[in-house]
């Protein structure tokens, strides 16, 4: 995420100069190699030193301290710290608490990003067409609110605001619940090794797309759900309703009901992808 | 799928002549028109006269009933008969009671597909390095079996043999139950129609892929599940039991438990995408 900003930042020209850091010096060289920076520092408080915007992209449990340490830097006035995790709520709870990081800090989460981590899986278009949410709050400075709405924009994005609890809320639907239904499907084809083996042979696009998500980060997803756990679990009981009246229909055929039921899921899927709908017959 | 096999066949230079069968004469003119058929036939008795392999692509509700009318035809000596068939035991019982068709009929499920249907989703490399499943029985003419699964590998196919019911075992968990996974995944968020409206606002790659199936034609999928009921019940089950294993791990706050459960989950997801492996830091 962090990298495929820097390069997008670059290519757009909308900074004058792009510093990374990272605790990683592998990470660093190669976003440097790659063009999404200028430079880097190892050290923390160099790296901001003079910085007027902070993009801390960093795994969601880290966020809030990350904010906080970059907010005692020797930032430029006005500076602007601003984050792209997928949940808020509980990064803003601990942010506003701070004296300091409350007045720099805008929440943001730019709804982009693949099953891959690291520079190596960045592109510059990563933003381009896609949704960023904005999280203020009546903590947050108006002003800097606008200049990161404006720079999601810059980067090619639709921008929203929704208070960071709505933001929660929908997201575990739209995202984080998906992830846990998408790892529980491997894991019922996986959990058994010689079984597994087997199944694989006879894994089509279908499974394929179905699970894609699956192969993202245990770690990353474990920390969003762990932030997010009661929408989350929320979002998967309304999930097991459904499926359990699906399988209810199939365990007592009920066929037309199945039907039904598929047809109305269709009709939402549809309706996602208005420019590749299918044919439907 | 029929459409896509013609184009295949005819560009490969595997069939001196194909001719198409339909009830819809649309259907026709439009495989016509893309080069998947040389001429059609709106009467199944004329479309399969003189002709020595039919490939029938029809729902799998009416595939046992249309290989049955096939088979009165007036085949070359030596004819194949067989399908596309998601789903194998059910049509080999009915087709194995008739006492003509048996002889002519060897079930094939090529796993390709998309989630779109008709000659206007056609293409001809659909089939190629895809593994194709033939499902002889001990009824089954060996000649045949062996001419159907050359004509799979013309296709550019792996071909393999399964029983019938190891078959619809294995696509169970890995196509069929996730199919209904899909589509409750996108009904939980489609349901309710206002809710659906400002969801839809914050879906990303990852809720699309996931539910991408969902868009799958509803009726056909039916039929596929009520054909092959009990596997597919069983499959749903064994998912439920990972998903309420991590949801338990969710509310009663076991990260590390949570984080092991995708870990495994990835290990396999990743292990069919050997290529474009995530760096999953």
């Amino acid at each position: 995420m962090g990298a495929s900003a820097g390069l997008a930042a670059r290519r757009r020209g909308l900074a004058r100069r792009v510093v990374g850091f990272s605790r990683k010096h592998k990470t660093l060289e190669e976003a440097r190699r790659m063009g999404a920076i200028d430079s880097f520092e190892t050290n923390l408080e160099k790296a901001a030193e003079g910085a007027d915007f902070v993009l801390v992209s960093v795994p969601v449990a880290s966020i809030a301290e990350r904010v906080i340490e970059v907010s005692r830097a020797d930032l430029e006035p006005g500076a602007i710290i601003t984050d792209v995790g997928s949940v808020k709520g509980p990064i803003l709870k601990i942010v506003e608490k701070d004296p300091i990081a409350r007045k720099l800090f805008v929440g943001s989460h730019p709804i982009a990003g693949t099953e891959k981590s690291g520079p190596g899986a960045a592109f510059s278009k990563l933003y381009e067409g896609r949704r960023c949410v904005v999280t203020p709050t009546s903590k947050t400075d108006p002003h800097r609110a606008a200049r990161v709405k404006k720079f999601w924009k810059d980067l090619g994005m639709e921008v929203e605001a929704l208070s960071p609890a709505e933001h929660d809320r929908l997201l575990a639907v739209t995202s984080h619940a998906p992830h846990v239904i998408a790892y529980a499907l491997a894991l019922a084809a996986g959990s058994d090794k010689k079984r597994a083996k087997k199944l694989a042979r006879y894994v089509g696009g279908g499974f394929k797309d179905t699970t894609r998500i699956a192969a993202s980060s245990p770690q990353m997803w474990r920390e969003i759900i762990e932030a997010n756990a009661k929408a989350v679990d929320e979002a998967v009981l309304s999930f097991l309703q459904e499926l359990l009246r699906m399988n209810r229909a199939i365990t007592h055929g009920r066929w037309g009901e199945l039907e039904k039921l598929f047809e109305q899921a269709a009709r939402f899927r549809r309706s996602l992808d208005p420019a590749k709908k299918g044919r439907g017959r």
